[in-house]
């Protein structure tokens, strides 16, 4: 899929297939996090691939707006090491995986974990806690009945500046 | 380009073609911010298209690790509007937009702002105070002789565990 028309087309996944995600393809999810960029080159992602059934259902449990998880064929634990910039750099590398997922046609949803519910899955997954668990995706392939509910978003007017905040005429230089 | 090909090759471009960009290729840039998903929808982009040489010399002079940015023919202040997550979202955004610029034979390189720059910029552009800058994004057309230095990476064994932390083994479940 072109890099236009995914970054265009991506929904939020909350409901996937059954189906197993082959080694190949999630091997590919996690390439896209190996190939972001981080502050300094840190490279400070450390990625926990969950596919065992009872640790979905009890993360699913334990994630208040992510329930959905315990349905998902596999998870993805975004978990970062001591980095300079560790929600900046954690969204960076968790885009790049939503959007091979997605050009795979497959699926995620970034859950937010607060921070009791980020205690405990970090000790259902044996993650030191000093490391800070950004989120856990669910990954799994889209439903054939797909159909997103809509993204609706503002105009790009209605963002968009020019040569200083406030001005909304396209400038010329 | 394919997504799978543009996050395998991306890099970190900090010089550039002096052609200006076109309005369409600056506009998928811009449109990839709007599409990026935010905390609760909140869609808290701003984005300040500069394209004027004096500010952009301004900028780069400012920017102490982004002189390169008085060079660029355009650049992108992405600014939070009192977003959930900031850095987050804000690394979401700026990671569709990298990854279009860079499908479209642009580059653009992160620059960090520390605090007194930050500040600095958002006078020169005008952005109110309670605003968070995250970054100023410069975009431009690859030199022809665009070589990456190459990005060194860990390998992904270096960063993936199965089922939990510590854990190296592959699970097949």
């Amino acid at each position: 899929m072109e890099v236009y028309e995914a970054l265009r087309t991506r929904r939020t996944v909350r409901q996937f297939k059954p189906d197993p995600v082959p080694d190949e393809a999630l091997n590919k999810v996690l390439q896209a996090a190996r190939w972001a960029p981080s502050s300094r080159n840190e490279q400070p992602w450390r990625l926990v691939v969950v596919r065992d059934r009872e640790k979905l259902r009890a993360i699913g449990e334990t994630a208040r707006t992510g329930g959905f998880i315990a349905d998902a064929p596999v998870a993805v634990a975004l978990v970062m090491d001591h980095a300079d910039q560790p929600r900046m750099d954690g969204g960076r590398a968790l885009q790049q995986m939503e959007l091979m997922a997605w050009s795979e046609g497959m699926g995620t949803c970034f859950v937010t974990l607060p921070p009791d519910q980020e205690s405990r899955i970090k000790e259902l997954l044996d993650i030191p806690p000093d490391l800070d668990l950004v989120t856990v995706l669910p990954f799994g392939y889209r439903p054939d009945d797909f159909r997103s509910r809509g993204v609706p978003r503002k105009p790009l007017a209605e963002m968009v500046h020019f040569e200083r905040f406030g001005n909304r005429a396209p400038s010329r230089v």
